[in-house]
């Protein structure tokens, strides 16, 4: 076995520190994963890990003890750290003494392989990571096929995302791409588009999930672009019986999502 | 016109700041408003203000013209006051030129007055406060009748949970009581209760909220206490079809919500 890292200043900790922002992921080419489940979701999703920072002291969960025994038979580069180099590590996380670096998904829209009657999620110009993250979270729950960032810039794996996401990230077929390549492919592939709208003139429980389609959110601040201002883009809207003119984008998204899962069961 | 506070020591400031904390809000007995959309929503609600600072250099919104020509024939006690005392009264959040002292409102179970076919929101354990405004927001959209925070301790009107309602917090009927409390008054009105368990045995889908009903949900954290396995409450899950096991409370909420509200249509 390795002698454990104790040095703050060791190079691996301080390469894996700067994956905390965009500048150093972008640098590297790489992502760092917190917490026992979500390095697990993300072998189970098939990203091959970098390198396994591991604090024995701190893995109290049985997720983190389950993930440590099914490494025995695995090639994955194990380095144990001391308390003090894994709360550097950590950076004011949830300490649950598991984190991971990997190299970035590099998925583009031509890798996405659907199913035969797909539900496509687009999620245009949302950049709060913990919205991406939910989002995620209730697309995994509720079955959803595959989801495009469009035009959210290409830092779709920030480690809030993959936090509140719950590593579904890894599991839910993700990429990013720009609205026109999205639209495009949507296109292509004849999905029915419904694009969430404050002032979507359909009901969203008048509307036809049954067949192949995409729902598509925007941003709360922003909304959608113009490009979804097309004669093929169903505008649809929750009602909204009280005083607040909209949901957050994760509700929507749950509630969009379920809409087409409980319609696709009759 | 009064002269605008200039000093970051005047006594009315101080004690505005105090309410950012629990223990000022109980020692006061009041609440702080931040933001003209949530002052507003609050006065409609039937808030009485004590007092609003107003920073008119910070007003740059449609919403804060609009609630400042409003007070012109009111009787709030307003307080206009420089940036870096606006600043200090802040303390952080998004400035928008506009903070309200009021006194905490008291509202127990008594005060719930429901309509002919009441949707009733109840939110157990739900401690964290962006969760609690974000159900908010979701039942006041979805036309939820009431919203019961049960043994959640009784600070709902932290600032958080008033700003990520959007000010719902103000518009739905809300009130804290403790489970047994809550249960009591469930039954006493006869509504079918309904709670949200990762485990529960009937979907959502199944349910029948058409009668008058009460949706619960739990903490992530700590679930639904043992009061709500009971005979007469039904145990409904969302399906989950990929990897996570659960969903964000506020997510769960918006697709009940939405689903009663959907079934109630028909």
């Amino acid at each position: 076995m390795i002698p454990p890292i104790t040095s703050l200043h060791n190079p691996r900790v301080k390469q894996a520190v700067q994956l905390r922002d965009r500048k150093g992921r972008d640098a590297q080419g790489r992502i760092i994963i917190d917490g026992a489940r979500e390095v697990a979701r993300a072998m189970a999703g098939g990203i091959e890990l970098d390198e396994l920072f591991i604090c024995e002291a701190l893995c109290h969960t049985e997720e983190a003890q389950a993930l440590i025994a099914s490494l025995r038979d695995s090639d994955v580069r194990r380095l144990d750290t001391t308390p003090a180099v894994f709360a550097k590590l950590a950076y004011g996380e949830r300490a649950e003494g598991i984190i991971a670096t990997a190299q970035t998904p590099c998925k583009t829209l031509d890798h996405l392989e659907l199913p035969d009657v797909p539900l496509v999620a687009v999620l245009e110009h949302v950049e709060k990571p913990g919205n991406v993250g939910a989002v995620l979270r209730s697309a995994d729950a509720a079955g959803v096929s595959a989801l495009i960032v469009a035009d959210g810039g290409t830092d779709l794996y920030n480690p809030n995302t993959i936090r509140a996401s719950l590593g579904a990230i890894f599991t839910v077929p993700v990429c990013a791409a720009s609205t026109v390549q999205t639209l495009a492919w949507l296109r292509a592939r004849s999905l029915n588009i419904f694009a969430a709208r404050v002032d979507g003139a359909t009901c969203y429980s008048a509307c036809d999930f049954k067949s192949p389609a995409a729902i598509v959110l925007g941003s709360e601040a922003k909304g959608l672009s113009d490009a979804w201002y097309a004669d093929d883009v169903r505008a649809v809207a929750l009602p909204m019986l009280g005083v607040v003119d909209s949901l957050n984008v994760s509700a929507t998204a749950a509630v969009l999502f379920y809409e087409a899962w409980r319609q696709r069961q009759r």
